[in-house]
């Protein structure tokens, strides 16, 4: 069988999850990972994977079919993104939600350039969920959408965390408020403010010396990802941090309670309840990079979302098949 | 704004559902009901609607962008799939699930002879639960799929019975095996038998002086329908059809129970509680008859289906609105 040739690129959380999703997909191979750390430092017992640094890309362009990048969406993929889109077809987790416009106008310009295809912001949210509340408005046009996470480590606002100056590390945990869910599954409909259905919790490892009460400000007022949420900082050390904080769980739904015809109630949900997040989201990642690599095949460039994408280029069966056993 | 003109074919359940889900997407219109039924026969009390014969399709080429097939899987659909698909753009919930490979086949034909695009077996079941298990194997490549229905009334096996000799009116239920379920949510990954995850309650009005033993049997050892399971057939009185068992409820749930990396449990989760199961699959069929139209429009031809349609297609938002608003 001919093989996908996949190339991770940045080998934290998500890059160690891509590497372990690959050996449940027959059909693909990893063949490099790219980082910036030395080779030596990242373990890599598989002497068939190259290890290599971000700026040996181009020596590649022919050894691989598709790069999942794996860098964080704060300072990494802005980069990396467009960088990687000339050599390879990418695949990417892009997350700042609001600057999504922006990032998919410079992937497409650079992917289009070079005749390559890129996913981006591929996931679970964005991601599944996305996919989730397109379908839902569109099969029920009356009725209100609802996103809830958590309760969960989401690793992109403890990311956002560890950039701060001062911080040594972070876990930050998102956890819907009861309450407000209950009303929801109830069909009650209720208008919610992003604040009334999360709030964010965070447990910080403060740098020897530094100012813990900047830190804390500058959490609670970074615009995206915390600003509009009751968010709690709790500093403590480091050994209690990798204690009680070092798995990463996450979950969470989305829901629509919607109507039809003359007030017949439809209720439609979506959930996860996952015991690895990065983990499953390499898994995302991974069949997204099996479709991005066929429709290139078939001659498609540019920028996708998760929204472009037909379900069936996900699954390494034929149409004919999936047809057969699981429509 | 120019109005996607659809025309619905087949006055029952179904296409009631259609032509109010209709009234709620603003970019669509409805122009035409065909019935085999005398047009003062439906009720129809809008005047800008044609009330038409099957006959008459041809003569309505150019006034209609999609029709929405709302025939049975058993008879109608078999043959009025191929005769619609010569004409217009067509949508259909075919969910005989044996014969869908030899539909698509014949749609496909069809569809593509005219420069005519197919969706098949939209719906929810096949359709959105189609589409998850699809998904959620592809992200997931090592766990079990359980699809779960009910409790609620299912319109094709309620339906096939109906066709059955001596058979007055039936409405069948669909019951999941709550024994079954709770091991599947536990994560057990146990071997379920299709006889073991559901049962099937039918009740039933014979004509008078019909062979209730037979209609029974037939009923109990219907391929596809109901011979693989513990069925049960009740006969009632009209009267307490009508008053017992009226209302159109239905639900269910997919569900996956995987594992990524050295065991992290992972368990995605897709599940629907209608209140009216015909008008939801009446609004899942015209948010892919928006696909439909938009992607014939684009030039594509022939037989698709659930899996093979990007969701930003269903939306009327612009896929640039979809990346900033959804994603």
């Amino acid at each position: 069988m001919e093989r996908i040739r996949v190339a991770i690129v940045g080998y934290g959380n998500l890059g160690r999850g891509v590497e372990k999703a690959i050996r449940q997909n027959p059909d693909m191979e990893l063949v490099a990972i790219f980082s910036r750390r030395p080779a030596g430092d990242l373990n890599i017992r598989d002497e068939d994977v190259a290890v290599l640094n971000i700026v040996d890309a181009e020596d590649y362009v022919d050894r691989i079919d598709v790069a999942v990048l794996c860098g964080g969406s704060a300072t990494d993929l802005p980069v990396q993104g467009p960088q990687f889109a000339r050599f390879f077809n990418t695949v990417d987790s892009f997350d700042t939600h609001a600057r999504i416009p922006q990032y998919y106008e410079e992937m497409d310009r650079a992917a289009r350039e070079a005749g390559h295809l890129s996913a981006i912001s591929i996931g679970w949210d964005p991601g599944l969920f996305s996919m989730n509340r397109l379908l839902f408005e569109a099969v029920l046009p009356v009725g209100s959408t609802y996103t809830f996470w958590g309760k969960g480590v989401s690793q992109g606002h403890s990311d956002a965390i560890r950039r701060i100056d001062g911080v040594k590390d972070a876990v930050q945990y998102t956890i819907p408020v009861s309450g407000a869910m209950e009303r929801v599954r109830q069909g009650e409909n209720p208008q919610l403010s992003t604040r009334e259905k999360h709030v964010r919790q965070c447990f910080v490892v403060a740098e020897e010396g530094a100012d813990r009460e900047r830190i804390a400000k500058e959490i609670k007022e970074m615009p995206a990802y915390f600003a509009d949420y009751d968010t709690e900082v709790i500093f403590i050390s480091e050994e209690e941090l990798k204690r009680e904080h070092s798995a990463m769980p996450h979950g969470g739904f989305v829901i629509r309670s919607g109507e039809t015809g003359e007030g017949n109630s439809q209720l439609l949900e979506f959930s996860l309840k996952l015991g690895n997040n990065p983990q499953f989201t390499a898994s995302v990642l991974l069949a997204y990079a099996r479709a991005v690599y066929r429709m290139n095949k078939e001659g498609q460039a540019g920028a996708r979302t998760i929204f472009d994408i037909p379900l069936s280029y996900l699954s390494p069966e034929s149409p004919a098949v999936l047809r057969e056993k699981l429509l």
